[in-house]
C-alpha cells in the first residue's frame, strides 16, 4: 500500500481509505480512479474477503434463475442487472436452478453463505409465483417474475399495456378485423396481452369476436398452425397480432402458402422484438419491445436502494410494470379491402 | 451447529466438518447431503467469507467476458460452465466488460480481490487474443478464444473440422458445384471454415474456385447479398455452405426470390445451429452445431482440475479444439441437374 501511494503521490491514509471503499465523498472520483490504476499496476491486490468479513458483506449480489441466459431475453436482464451491479461496485453472483426446487434452496444457501448484499431470483419468462423462503436477511428482488402476496418487490413486463399497444396501431391504421394468434395455456403474458387486445377492440366500437383468437405453440409451428386457421376463414382478418416473434414466422409463412402479401393483403405485428428474428423477416416485423435490459437495471437499482436503506423501510414491496414500446418496421400499412 | 446435528443425529464434529466442506471422503455424501438439508432447514447460514479467509478461497469463479450472455451461444457456454463449477460446489461471478480495456483491468481486480479460485476469460466468438494480464496467481482459461502464444489454456470450437463436415456432407450427396455463402473479414472462424471447404474440395477432386466464395456481412441481410451473386450466376452453384445460419436464412430468400426450392433445386447448410431461426426454415436447415455448451463444461473442468493441482504443473497449456457436429434437417438433396 506504501509503493501505491508513493506511485500515486498520495497520502497511505487517502489510499488505503480508497482501496477499502471509504472515505465517502470527500475523496474525488478522479482520485479513486488513480489509487485503483495505480494499485492495479502494481499488483495490489487487497483481500476483499477479510474486508468483507469486517463489512459483513462481500460487495456481490446474488441472482438465483430457473433457466438463466439461454434465452435472449434472460441475457439481455442479466445485461442490465450486471451493468448496474459494476456501477455500484457489486458484482453479480450466478446460480441456474433449472426450475428444480430442491437445487433452488441450494442455491439459495450457497448464495447466502457468501454474504451477498441481496438477491434477485429471476424467472425465464413473466410468472406468478409462490415467493422463494430466504432464511438470511437479505433483500430479494422478482425479475420477470411477481409473488402471488406481493410480499416482495416485483419487476416485469407491462404486457397489459403491450397488448393494447399493438391492436391500437392496428386500429389507428384502420383495421377492424384484427385476429390474435395466441399461445396455447394460461401464462400471464398471454391472459395479459389477450385483455389488452380485448379492450382496445371494445373501446374502439369494434368489439370483439373470440372466434378471431386462435392458439398454437409458442414457436413457428404454432404460429404456422394458428395463423392458417384464421387466414381460411371466409371473412379472414385484415391483420393479425402474434404473441411472439417465433409466432409472426409461422404467421409469415401461413400468408406466404396463401399468396398474400404482407402487408399489402395482411398486416402483421408481433411481440418480444426478438433480435434474430423480428429485423429480418421478409418484410421486417413491427413488434412490441420486451424491456428486460430494464427488467435487469432497474431491478438491481432498487435493491442496491435497500442494502443502502435509501428506500423507506416498512414502505410496501413496489409491484413495477415496465412499459413495452411500439417497434415500427414494415409489416403493417393501412388495409387494403 | 448443535441444532443440526441434532436434527440429523449426528456429531457436531461431523455436522463441523461439511459445514466447513472437510472431512474429505471419509464422510459418505448421503450425509453431507443430510447435514446441508438440515443445516438450510433450520436456518443456519454459516459465513463463508470466514471460512474462505482461513482457506484463501471463495469458492467462487470469475468469468470475464467482453460481451455476456446476449447471444444464444454465450448463454449457452455460460450454462455449461455454471452446471460444471456447481457440481463442484463453486459459484460463477460474472462481469462483463463490453470489450473495454481500463474496464477488463477493473473487472479482473474485482473478481481477484473476492478471492476467485480462478478465471474463465470468455469472448463473444472466437478469437485470437493477446492474454489478458492477471496479476493475482491464479490459474486462468480462455473460452472461445486462444491466445496468440498458447501460453494460456483455451477451448474453442473446431471451426476447421466443422467446414470440413458441412462440405464432405454436401460432396456425398453428390454436389460438385459449391458456393460459399461466407462473413466479410478475417476472423478466425472463417479462415477456418474457409479452410475446411477447400481442403475437402480438393480432395474431392473437385478443386476449388475462389469466385464461387462471395462475402457479406454475418446476418440474413449479408447472405440474401452473397447468395444472390452466386445465384445469378450462369452456372449457379447446386449447393451453398452459409458461414452461420443467420446468413442461411438470408440465403433462404434470395432462392425463393428467384423461383429455387430448397432442397429440391438447391441444397443449403448453414452453421451455428441457432435454435430460434435453424429449425424454424422452411424447410428445416441442415446445418453444424456450435459446441459452446461443451466449451463451457469442459472450460470448467480443466479449471478445476489446475485449482485441485490434479492437472501435472508445468505441463503445457491445453489447446482444444471442440468438435463441430452435423445437425441434418431437410435443406439438402441429391442435386437434381
Amino acid at each position: 500500500m506504501d509503493d501505491v501511494a508513493r506511485a500515486a503521490g498520495l497520502s497511505r491514509t487517502t489510499v488505503s481509505l480508497v482501496l477499502s471503499d471509504k472515505g465517502g465523498s470527500s475523496i474525488p472520483d478522479t482520485t479513486r480512479e488513480r489509487v485503483r490504476r495505480m494499485a492495479a499496476e502494481l499488483g495490489y491486490v487487497p483481500n476483499a474477503l477479510a474486508a468483507g468479513l469486517r463489512r459483513q458483506t462481500s460487495d456481490t449480489i446474488g441472482l438465483i434463475s430457473d433457466v438463466v441466459a439461454t434465452t435472449p431475453f434472460a441475457g439481455q436482464m442479466l445485461h442490465g442487472a450486471q451493468e448496474a451491479a459494476w456501477k455500484a461496485h457489486k458484482l453479480i453472483m450466478l446460480v441456474n436452478t433449472e426450475g428444480d426446487p430442491e437445487l433452488e434452496r441450494v442455491a439459495i444457501n450457497e448464495v447466502l453463505v457468501r454474504r451477498v448484499d441481496g438477491i434477485l431470483y429471476a424467472t425465464m419468462f413473466y410468472q406468478v409465483i409462490d415467493p422463494p423462503t430466504i432464511v438470511g436477511n437479505v433483500p430479494v428482488i422478482l425479475l420477470d417474475a411477481r409473488a402471488s402476496d406481493a410480499s416482495l418487490p416485483s419487476f416485469v413486463p407491462d404486457d397489459h399495456a403491450g397488448g393494447r399497444t399493438a391492436v391500437a396501431h392496428l386500429v389507428a391504421v384502420g383495421h377492424r378485423r384484427i385476429g390474435f394468434v395466441q399461445v396455447s395455456g394460461g401464462v400471464p403474458a398471454a391472459v395479459e396481452r389477450l385483455a389488452g387486445y380485448r379492450e382496445v377492440l371494445t373501446e374502439a366500437g369494434i368489439g370483439w369476436d373470440p372466434s378471431l383468437v386462435s392458439r398454437g405453440s409458442g414457436d413457428a409451428a404454432g404460429g404456422l398452425e394458428a395463423a392458417s386457421a384464421l387466414l381460411d376463414r371466409p371473412d379472414r382478418p385484415t391483420a393479425l397480432f402474434c404473441f411472439n416473434d417465433r409466432m409472426a414466422m409461422g404467421a409469415y409463412r401461413a400468408a406466404r402458402r396463401r399468396g398474400l402479401v404482407i402487408p399489402t393483403d395482411l398486416s402483421i405485428v408481433g411481440y418480444d422484438n426478438h433480435d434474430v428474428i423480428a429485423p429480418w423477416l421478409d418484410p421486417p416485423l413491427t413488434t412490441i419491445q420486451l424491456p428486460h435490459l430494464e427488467i435487469g437495471r432497474l431491478g438491481v437499482e432498487h435493491l442496491l436502494a435497500l442494502i443502502d436503506g435509501t428506500f423507506p423501510a416498512g414502505a410496501p414491496p413496489p409491484q413495477v410494470r415496465i412499459p413495452c414500446p411500439l417497434v415500427e418496421r414494415e409489416s403493417v400499412s393501412t388495409p387494403s379491402g
